[in-house]
């Protein structure tokens, strides 16, 4: 994929929203690497995903921009000239969303439209790769879930993000601003959030077992799948260097299936030491709990080639190794 | 129904936003004559459905709000004592979503959120029943549209109503603010907007066909059904009389399906004179058509008992005869 990758994006100009933050960094670093020209866009809001010390080893290769992306005129600068937005700036946390839910819809659905709107009357040709996420299905009908499952979102941020990948396939379709969608499961590795469960509950946990508490399960027998943060960026950039992505919505998924007391033994086992106590799920997180939940990402497979190459030990190793070298600097 | 909806309303409090409006007068009107205490709450923006002479003949028996569902403040204190809460304010232009997004946005993504806070904050034993639209599900992929076809929106305005009818069930699942869904077809019938097609074209036509110009038909195959605004009042009273439709959606139809060229047609024999053009679909509203439509309407016929009443020729009977009437007011 390397070399493929690196003739398609070598002198490429992408635009990165929520680029300090967990996955955006990522990507943003593997672009640098490829050769092309980087400018991220991050609003650095203390309670959401962005962090300076995710792009330490490589601050002096991309161009940072700190705005948000809820401020429309910078973003109808920002977007011009640009080959790639990886649109990815987002608010993640449900419980967030339910006990305030106007932000969210700010960020998740205004934002959103006015950056399609940036593009559309600024930038036309750009190619836009959306992050939705697995949480616009809400509870499974069946599993594994395909993108063809109905949207039933069960909290105010899957409803706004469901939005969100509406208005790019709508511009992709009625405007021709080239857009396509990939629907991420959770998504964890090294720089995701683990100051609280506003990113994924994994990052929580991972803080617990380096800070030598129990790790707190709530439930325990949910079923998910993970995404390791570098596949997460090997779809980002095969679905942008794709133009038969166009107007597509594609899940994201795991090499595994796991329910999350094992989950929690395995990162225990990982650690080499450690415990967890399984609790009761508190009211107010179960009523908005999806349940049961892992993707179908056969259609990604087949039609790009994706699929995760890291086994979920090995995710859960190298991202243990991180924060025990780098805690400080995520608390 | 008049007198099961009599003991039912009678002496209740109802809220209805785009209260002034085409649905909303008819509904006030029927909930006043049962004995219902009705609070209109209209923005009148002209662009919009509210028109001060469609409450004329029962001015004195509700009390007029002019205020906007976007002012929080204001809606904070009209839903207090209110036993039930008609939500039918909306943009409902698709080419005005299409060209100027973020209006849309405000009223019927974030307005409708901030009215649900507003219940659960304030009134969280209040009834909803929201006006949603076919439009949600997009282009049919299989003629009737049930409840559970999947929803693709063509145009913001389905997005955004899409996401707004979500956060309806969302707070009747999470909150437990009891509210119901109805998704409404094109509906017809006296005090609709005929300046232009923002509501429905059919204004447009009988307009056209009071002032002695030929009826314009863009294609003029395309299926629909429509529903009489009698029966869509009845509907919206036997769903907000019954419990059972907390956290449910049902369609709306009509009592039969037509072409628009037929249609076109029998409006012109209602009339007893006028004629009809068949054109080609101007490009910027044909990106955005969903071809042919019409619902299933069985499960609010099996489960509340709900059917058209009307024969599509006598509503175009009694349409035409109010705009030959009344036509000044509407221009």
């Amino acid at each position: 994929m390397g070399e493929l990758m690196k003739s398609h994006f070598e002198g490429s100009k992408a635009l990165i929203t929520g680029g300090i933050g967990f996955i955006g960094s990522h990507l943003a670093e593997r672009l640098a690497g490829l050769g092309a020209e980087v400018t991220l866009i991050d609003s650095l809001i203390p309670d959401y995903g962005g962090n300076l010390f995710n792009i330490e080893p490589f601050r002096h290769q991309v161009h940072v921009n700190v705005s948000d992306v809820r401020d429309t005129y910078s973003m109808r600068h920002l977007v011009q000239g640009q080959d790639y937005l990886f649109n990815l700036a987002g608010q993640t946390s449900h419980l967030d969303s339910m006990r305030n839910p106007e932000p969210d819809l700010e960020i998740n659905c205004r934002a959103q439209l006015s950056i399609l709107e940036a593009c559309r009357a600024c930038n036309p040709k750009i190619k836009i790769v959306f992050a939705s996420t697995r949480q616009i299905y809400g509870r499974p009908q069946q599993l594994p879930v395909p993108e063809t499952h109905p949207l039933n979102p069960v909290d105010v941020n899957g409803i706004n993000k469901m939005a969100g990948e509406k208005y790019h396939l709508l511009y992709n379709d009625v405007h021709g601003v080239s857009a396509a969608v990939l629907r991420l499961t959770n998504t964890i590795g090294p720089r995701m959030r683990i100051k609280d469960a506003r990113q994924t509950f994994v990052g929580v946990w991972i803080r617990q077992l380096l800070e030598g508490k129990p790790i707190e399960v709530w439930g325990g027998q949910q079923l998910r799948d993970f995404t390791d943060v570098d596949d997460a960026v090997d779809a980002f950039l095969l679905t942008a260097a794709d133009p038969k992505t166009n107007g597509e919505v594609y899940n994201l998924g795991g090499s595994e299936v796991i329910d999350l007391g094992s989950l929690a033994k395995l990162l225990v086992a990982v650690n080499g030491s450690g415990e967890f106590a399984v609790k009761e799920f508190p009211a107010e997180r179960h009523k908005i709990d999806i349940g049961d939940y892992y993707s179908d990402f056969s259609k990604i497979e087949s039609e790009l080639g994706w699929k995760p190459k890291r086994s979920l030990r090995e995710t859960l190793e190298g991202t243990v190794k991180f924060y025990r070298e780098h805690l400080a600097a995520y608390l």
